[in-house]
Order: C-alpha cells, then sequence, then structure tokens
C-alpha cells in the first residue's frame, strides 16, 4: 500500500510556465479564474484525492467489486467516498455552467483529473465515464434529453455509462448489432447485449443513465447505420422522480487483471421485451457523435498513463529511501544504505520521474491547447491549436499509456521481491496500468490514426509546423552550458529521426498503406519521446533562467535541469532506434506468409 | 487458456544448427547421446508437456497453493502430475548416473527444460529448486549426506529448496542472520525465518529437503561467515525410512502477482528448539558453494524468460489467426479478416517471435558451451568455452527476463480487451514473467556481474574476443541479398554500440563506479540485443545457404530469414540508443541529491 500527495509544485509549473495558464486565464469565459483559485482548487482535490480516494485504492483492489443477482456492489467505502466526491463539486468542475457545472477550463481539469486518477484509478473510471456520457448530451441531445439527465449528472447524482463493444465488435464498431426498434411515441425498444461496460452497473447512485449504440430497422450496413442512443437504468418521470426499472441488466461482471473495483459489465439490453430509450440527434450519427467526443475520452485515458506513473513512481521512491541494503558501491564493509543510494535504483527512479514529467509537460500542453482551441477570440489561433491538439491526442492517448505499463513495471523492480507481493501494492499500478493501452482504442488504432488522418491526409502540414517549434527550442538550448548542450544533442537527433519517419509515411501512406502502418506503432512511440523532450528543454530553459535569477526555488529548478537531462540521455536517445524500424521495418514485418508463422 | 505445443522444429535446429549437437554428443561421457536419442526424448517431454502440465497452468494459477495450520496444499493435480513426472524420470534426465540420473548433456536438459517452463512455469519451480539443492549436495554434500538424500531426490521421491533470503537479507546476504548451534554430534541445530522460499512446503512428497545459510555462533560478520547446511522436514533414519518431523515449518505463504500454484513460503525454523541439521562442506563456506551453483541457477530463470515468451506467442498467434475483425487495410466493404492480416497485429507478433527464438539460440548456445566447458578434452577449450559462459549467464539470465515482461505484455495486447481478462490466460503469463527479473538476482545484480566481474575485471578479454566472433559473422553476410544486407547493417551498427560501451565501462570502472554502473542495466539489454542478432545472424547464414540447396523445408528456412530481418530492423536498431545512454547517462543519474527526489 502507498500514500498519494500530489505533485502540486510541478503541476504548477507546467502550467505556469509551460503551458501557459495566464493566456488560458484571459480567454473569454474565464474571467473568474486566477492563479489563487487554481491553487485552492488544487490544494482541495489534493486532500480529496490523498486523504479520500488514495486510501480505498488497494482495499478496493483487494475486494472489488461482485455480482450478484443482476446487482452489482462496489467495494467497502466506494459509496461514502462517491457521495462525498459528488457533494463536494468534484463531479462537476469542467462541466457547462448552464446545467449546474464550475465551467473551468480544461488546463485546470486536467490536473484535478490526474489527482482522481493517481490516487485511485479504479474509482476515477465512473465519474469519467459520466462526463463522457454528459458531453454526448449536451453535444447532440434535444432540450428535453438534457433537461432530464444532465442537472442530475452534472451534480453527481446520477452517473452515465458508454455502450459501445459487442462480443463481435471490439475495435471495429461497424460490426455493431444491437437493433432499436421505433415505438411509434418518439421512444425505442433496444436489445442487445453490450459487453466491457465501465460501471454498467453499481450501488453508488439511484440511477444510471446509459448511451448506446444501435441500430434502427432501416439502418445501413456498416459504421454508416448506428444511432445513439439514452436509455436510463430507471425511466425518469416528468416531475424528474425515478419510475419504472428499465429493462437494462447487468448479467456479469468481468474478472480482470487489473481495475478490480470498477465492475466491467456485460449488459443485457431488452432481455424482457425491450428497454426504452430515446434517439440522441439524428438517426445513423452515432458514430459521428462518438468521434466529436473520442478526444476527449483519449485524452483522458493518456491522463490515466501519467496519473499512473506518478502513483508508481510516488511509491517506488517511498521504497527506495526507506529500504535499507547493502553498502555504498565500492565501499566494502561500510554501513548500510538506503537502496536509493545504488547507482541502478537512482537510474530506475530518474527513468520513471523524468518520464513522468515528460508526461505531465507534454498533456497539460495539449490540454491547455484545447482550452485555445475552443475560446480564443481569433479563428486562426482556433484552428491551429486545434490541429496541434488533434495530432497530439493519439500521442497523448498512446504514448502516455505504453509508459505507464513500462514505468509501473520498473516501480515493481525497485521493490525488489516485495514488488511482486501484492500487499505491498507496486504490482498494482501495473495491473491496472496495463488495460490503459487497450481501452477506448488500443495503441495501434490510435498510430493508425496518427499517421493516417493527423499526418498523410493533410500531407504532413501540422506536424511540419511542430518540428520547426521543436527546432526552435532546440536553437535555444545553449551548447556552451553541459545540461542544456546534451539535451541539445539528444533533442536534434530526435527531431531528426521524427523528420525522416516523417518523410517515410508521407511517402509511402498512400502507395502502401501496410508498410506505412507496420511503423505507426513505433512512430507514435517515437513522436510521443520526442515531444516531451521538446517540451522538458522548454523546461530545461525556464529552469536555467530562474537558477541566474533570484527567485527562488533553487531545488526545484535545479532537479528540473537534471531530470531534463537524464530524459535526453536515457529516454530521447531511444528516437534514432525507432525511425530506423519506421523506415526499415515494412518488409520484415509483412513478408511471412500466414502458414509459416 | 490456451494450448502449448513445444516448438520442436526450432529446438533442433538451433540444437544442430547453431549449438555444435554433434560436437556436444562427440565429448566424453555422451557415448549414448544420438539424433534419434534426442528426437525421442523431446518427443516425449512435448507429451507430458502440452498432455499433462500445460492443462494445468491456469487452473494452478486460478485456484493457487493454500495455507492450512502449517502445511500447503498444492493446487488440483498437481500432486498427481508430480508424481506422474517422477515417474518418467524427467527429474533424473541431467543429473549423475552415479545416483540414479541419466547424465545427458546441458545442450539436451535445457531443450527439455524450457519445456516444462512453457507449459507451467509455476509446476517447473519444484524440479528446478531440487536440481539446484541437488546439485549442492553433489559438490560439497559428504558421502553420507549423498547417499542420505541424493537417491531419493535424484528419482524426485523428495524435493529439494533453497532458503537463502531473510526479511533483512535481500539481495545482501551478508546480512543472514539464521543461527546453527553445533550440538557435539555433528549436527547442528538451525534456528531463524526464512522468507521467499519456493515449494518450502508442499503435498507432492513426503520429505523435503532444505538447503538452508546460516552462521554458526563464532562465524565471522558478513559474507564469508555464512555456512550450508541440510536440514530435511523429516529426519531420515540409517535405513532410509522416515523419522521424527523436523523442527521447520511453514508459517505463511505469500500472495503474490503471479506463480500463484508455486508455494512462496515463510519458513521458521527451530521455534521449538531448533532443527536438526547437518553441515555441508566446510563452515563459513556456504556463500562460495551457492556462487559455484549461480551459473546454473541464473541460467534456469533465464530460460523462464525464453519459455513464458514462447508460450506467449503461441498464445497470441492463435488468437491472431482465429479472431475476425475490420477489414484489410485501405479495403473499403471488403470480407472480414483475421486479425493477423492488421500490419501492427504482425508486427507483435514478429517482434515476439523474433525475441523469442533470438533467445532461444543464444541460451542453447551457451547451454552447449556449458557442456564443452565441463567435458571437452582440451583444457584451452573448456577455459575459454566456460569463460564464454561465464560472460553470457547474466545476459541469459537478465535479458531473456526481462524481454519475457515485454512480450508476455505484447501478447496482452494483441488480445485487446479479451487480453485483460484473466478467463483469456494472456495475463497470467504477463504475471508469472514479473518474477523473473527479480529472483535469482535483480537484473541490476546481474548487469553488475556482467560489467564487474565479467568484463572490467579481465580488462574485456573475453568480451573483446566475442565481438571478434560476432564481426566474423557480419562479414559473412552478403551484402547483395537484401535480407542478409538489413541484417549486416544492424549487426555491424549493434556490434559498434556494444564496442563503444565496452570502451566506456573499461575507461571507467576502476575509477567511477557509480558512472559505469548507471550504465550496466542498459549495457546488459544491448549486448543482450546486439548476441541474439548475432545468433539472429548465424542463422539466416544458415537458412540462406538451405534455401539454395535441395534439402527441403522451404518453409522452415524462409521463415527464419525473414524473422532474422524483422529481429534486425526492429529489435537490434536499438543497438545505438543504449550506447549512448551507457557512455552518456551517468551524470543525469547521479547528480540530483536525495532531498530533491
Amino acid at each position: 500500500m502507498s500514500n498519494y500527495t500530489a505533485p502540486i509544485r510541478d503541476m504548477q509549473f507546467v502550467m505556469n510556465e509551460l503551458a501557459d495558464f495566464d493566456g488560458v486565464a484571459a480567454l473569454p469565459g474565464n474571467d473568474e479564474v486566477s492563479s489563487d483559485l487554481v491553487d485552492a482548487i488544487l490544494e482541495e482535490a489534493n486532500k480529496f484525492a490523498s486523504g479520500v480516494l488514495a486510501p480505498l485504492n488497494w482495499s478496493g483492489d483487494q475486494e472489488g467489486a461482485s455480482w450478484n443477482e443482476g446487482n452489482v456492489k462496489t467495494a467497502t467505502g466506494w459509496k461514502d467516498a462517491y457521495r462525498q466526491f459528488a457533494e463536494s463539486g468534484w463531479t462537476a468542475l469542467a462541466c457547462d455552467p448552464e446545467y449546474g457545472g464550475q465551467g473551468l477550463p480544461k488546463l485546470l481539469s486536467t490536473a484535478v483529473m490526474e489527482m482522481w486518477k493517481s490516487a485511485n484509478m479504479a474509482f476515477s473510471l465512473c465519474p469519467m465515464l459520466t462526463t463522457g456520457a454528459i458531453e454526448s448530451l449536451m453535444l447532440r441531445g434535444s432540450d428535453e434529453q438534457k433537461n432530464m439527465y444532465l442537472p442530475k449528472m452534472v451534480s453527481g447524482e446520477w452517473t452515465g455509462t458508454m455502450n459501445l463493444t459487442e462480443p463481435q465488435a471490439g475495435s471495429d464498431l461497424a460490426a455493431v448489432r444491437t437493433k432499436a426498434e421505433p415505438q411509434g411515441d418518439g421512444t425505442y425498444l433496444i436489445s442487445g447485449q453490450k459487453i466491457f461496460i465501465t460501471y454498467g452497473d453499481h450501488d453508488m447512485t439511484d440511477n444510471i443513465i446509459h448511451l448506446v449504440l444501435a441500430r434502427l430497422p432501416d439502418a445501413p450496413e456498416g459504421v454508416k447505420g448506428i444511432s445513439l442512443f439514452v436509455v436510463p437504468k430507471f425511466m425518469v418521470n416528468a416531475d424528474g422522480s425515478l419510475g419504472a426499472r428499465n429493462d437494462v441488466h447487468c448479467v456479469s461482471i468481468e474478472h480482470k487483471l487489473g481495475i478490480h473495483a470498477s465492475p466491467t459489465c456485460v449488459l443485457a439490453f431488452g432481455d424482457n421485451g425491450g428497454a426504452v430509450g430515446t434517439l440522441i440527434g439524428e438517426a445513423n450519427r452515432g458514430l459521428e457523435y462518438m468521434f466529436i467526443m473520442m478526444n476527449e475520452a483519449r485524452f483522458a485515458v493518456g491522463m490515466e498513463g501519467l496519473a499512473l506513473s506518478e502513483r508508481a513512481y510516488q511509491h517506488a521512491l517511498q521504497y527506495a529511501k526507506d529500504r535499507i541494503q547493502g553498502t555504498e558501491a565500492g565501499v566494502r564493509g561500510g554501513p548500510k544504505v538506503s537502496i536509493i543510494h545504488h547507482a541502478d535504483v537512482r537510474r530506475m527512479l530518474m527513468s520513471m520521474k523524468s518520464q513522468t514529467e515528460a508526461m505531465r509537460a507534454l498533456a497539460y500542453v495539449v490540454g491547455a491547447a484545447t482550452d485555445f482551441a475552443h475560446h480564443h477570440e481569433d479563428q486562426a489561433v482556433r484552428a491551429q491549436k486545434q490541429a496541434f491538439v488533434d495530432l497530439m491526442i493519439p500521442v497523448v492517448k498512446g504514448w502516455l499509456t505504453e509508459n505507464s505499463i513500462e514505468v509501473a513495471s520498473t516501480g515493481v523492480q525497485v521493490h525488489g521481491g516485495m514488488g511482486f507481493i501484492e500487499e505491498t501494492g507496486a504490482a498494482q499500478h501495473l495491473r491496472d496500468a496495463r488495460i490503459t493501452t487497450i481501452y477506448e482504442g488500443t495503441t495501434a488504432i490510435q498510430a493508425n490514426d496518427l499517421i493516417g488522418r493527423k499526418i498523410a491526409r493533410e500531407n504532413g502540414v501540422t506536424i511540419k509546423a511542430l518540428l520547426a517549434e521543436m527546432r526552435e527550442v532546440e536553437a535555444q538550448l545553449d551548447a556552451s552550458d553541459p545540461a542544456l548542450a546534451a539535451i541539445r544533442r539528444s533533442l536534434s537527433a530526435g527531431v531528426t529521426a521524427v523528420e525522416e519517419a516523417v518523410a517515410y509515411i508521407l511517402a509511402t501512406y498512400n502507395e502502401d498503406i501496410k508498410a506505412a502502418s507496420v511503423g505507426s506503432v513505433p512512430f507514435l512511440k517515437l513522436l510521443g519521446i520526442v515531444a516531451g523532450g521538446w517540451q522538458m528543454a522548454r523546461a530545461a530553459l525556464v529552469a536555467k533562467t530562474k537558477l541566474a535569477g533570484q527567485g527562488g526555488d533553487h531545488g526545484f529548478y535545479s532537479a528540473k535541469l537534471v531530470t531534463a537531462r537524464f530524459y535526453a540521455d536515457h529516454v530521447m536517445a531511444q528516437a534514432p532506434g525507432l525511425a530506423y524500424a519506421v523506415v526499415n521495418g515494412a518488409t520484415g514485418a509483412l513478408e511471412l506468409p500466414e502458414e509459416l508463422f
């Protein structure tokens, strides 16, 4: 088991010095957003995360959610924690004020979301999915639907779910078969089975609002024939009170590697005649609506990668400081020391720390860009920021989550034999992290999106602009300073590696999509590593300036500089090898006939 | 759940074409070793592994071993499987004929060991630890001890354990506190607590023979004061029958991330007066004896990395061939295809396959070198082979196990959402693999051994000879053939990378051991990747020759060639980045004061 304390200092650093908090605060609609407000919210969120959610993380994992005759019971303490969470207003933080939300910037809600996910990822999934359902309703719901559902979802009184996957339709939603029969009264009877439904049933709230992809009787085949419906667990009367139990039931929950306390449900719609739902927006446009929300959802899962890495790092660091074992290298018969003195333990901790900080910097910068893309007064700025967000979303989702598996696994390693013992808690982070590269689109799906829609389709315009920005940062790194010179060298090689890989993708994608696709995941990792290194280089430049001034906080900035250097030497150094695989790796991957595997 | 079939064709290829089986068979003492015998043994072992052990792998994981009032109960089917295993003679395969063993070469027992570990790693740990105990007794036991224990351990009637670790003494055995009080009759009373004792108690055999590190009353501090004792669970009478219950008891078993069916015991020695044991060899030389056996034990754990990778690959491959999802890339409205058609799934499978084959080639070559080192008639050859074995043992242990975590995790990813569901069985391989980089010396300990004892201490003599051998292979790769040229290019860059890293280590180790040690784990991975690539290059050369001839088996050899190429382009391409971290990474890793973490 481990404690958690939000890394508020680094969060503030990234928000203020890298992600242009002042610019975000100056956007229309953010009149009340100030540094003081942000600091107060971060402090309060940290209290809740560390005081209420974190202590339930391990007990929830061990107990898990349980299923009994159609009803899901959450782990001990879950219901009360959720009640406090909602009462404290945390469900409403980023929601529209029209329905009771606080309308705070994405940049701020990103930092708060990181805390929930670090403290207790399994818990955080419930508000995360609810947010997704809220956004769908906000986006395309009728006024009647909005008024019926949104206030209670924003307040946290009810939760929401997203019902996409079916046994034959995992990543391929064209294969969705759930049916929706119109009843002639504006309602539909939904029937079919949905799997992998996060918090599809639970005992924390009186009602659950399911958003469900299904097909109308006359719908075309494939992705163009999928519509989106809202299906409450209990019907809602005109006065807002709960009516009859709807015909949607949890028939089982999954026995999973991790996130044991988050019930992953098989939901049966219409086993007893049909679950009553209403159509959201227009018929046959359900998948399109899902896509609009996809950036948000993918960003949120990417944040899980960051959050678990931070938690795993804190856990490993504490152990490395406490555990006494062996003597200093090269010293015989000297006193026993804590294992943080051992070079490889330090290397592991620096690897965890530097990657976590790089991920945070990149994610928050993308979060802030979302604020600019939505709210900046200048349409050109909005478009440019949106293009950057669109490019980076698959990277935030794919790279942060892939990293989190490695970082959590390193955390286990720091613990030695104790890391393999479940009571230690380090293994839970690895088990929890393992889902993040799979759900909300696997890394391969992110990578396809990245090289296809985000790069090849626009002939690399946005990524080339991004690479030019990185070159500008490179040029600012003073080669006469040892740390900055080391960072400059790796960043330079990293940007060159991305350039080579982009040139290959642009030359290949339309001619031979499979050859380009072989390199898609290595490319995603490459771009993530270099984009993270770009942010760490920016951080190093800020740190250098601060260290030269009188501003204090010498410790924080000197640590930042060392950390950025470690990242350059150990992490960014992997970039050329990844580019090599992108550019040269297609033949070896594609040549073997299936029968020779 | 998954099936397992031993990859006999690849095993035979590696044994015959890469590991010089003919040379091994010609060694003194191997008169009865023939290709026919080997094929027959591999066939029989495969039957047992796939028919008896593999079906218990998942059920054993789910049920686990259980503890009740000092007694450990193994999972359903375990006891019967063990009985069959012993009755079939598998425990005796590599043991000395003098005590009932079959004395077969290491090269052959390596292949058989791979099967046990692929089929059921948790099961395989029991015979593995028994082998370790047998070797200790063979090596330094008195005739009385040998005659009392060895025949029944070799036959599998009794099992053995190794008792090293204590709560305060994990990797640092200098801290061992367990006491041994001489009784004046040649026996000792052992008291203390040992943790992490694999199969420290179980219900599969009538007796368990514990080998225990402990201190005599007058022993010096530290590693020079540790002696090795043999302590049976039940005393053994002169006629070989069992006597009184000894004072060693299992007080609990661990709740672990993986290998659930392998009981990991806390053993209390002497809670009721003292456990009776006898000294093995001389006093205060226990750690030295452990070190002599260490190559065997580390090699065996390295084999777990290979074996789990093979199992995870077979599992993922089957799923990728069966699972229908999506259409061919670039084809709209085409038929649904199995996911092996998707470029990234292929990349993942080739990554698993190529690394597994590289690991097998390297491990078997090291296994064969052990045979030569022990049995070759020419002392110079023995010495040269032993130096190669000593150099490569930490690589086999460290690199194969680190890889297995990545390969098993990739196997989960191939399964998509199903990979996260425990019933699928893919997650078990990842959970099981996660211990392999920790026990029998963490990767950092292997890496320290590698750069210190195996490289710096002899000023790089052996590794330089190895690099020269690799350069010879490089020179044989015909640059006019596309596949061989690709392999040549990566191997060349890889060998250069190792050379640079070795030069750094030799220049730094004695001056600044911490700076050298920061690079130790990256260097171990680097050397593993390049040594594996060297073997794959050798395999490619053999394949090319065979494909040009009339020998048939075209499919196998063309697959080998493609696989070697994939390895070069995707895996060996990482080598320069690792060398960069070795050579440049010390400052960033060591500079941060502890309080700034």
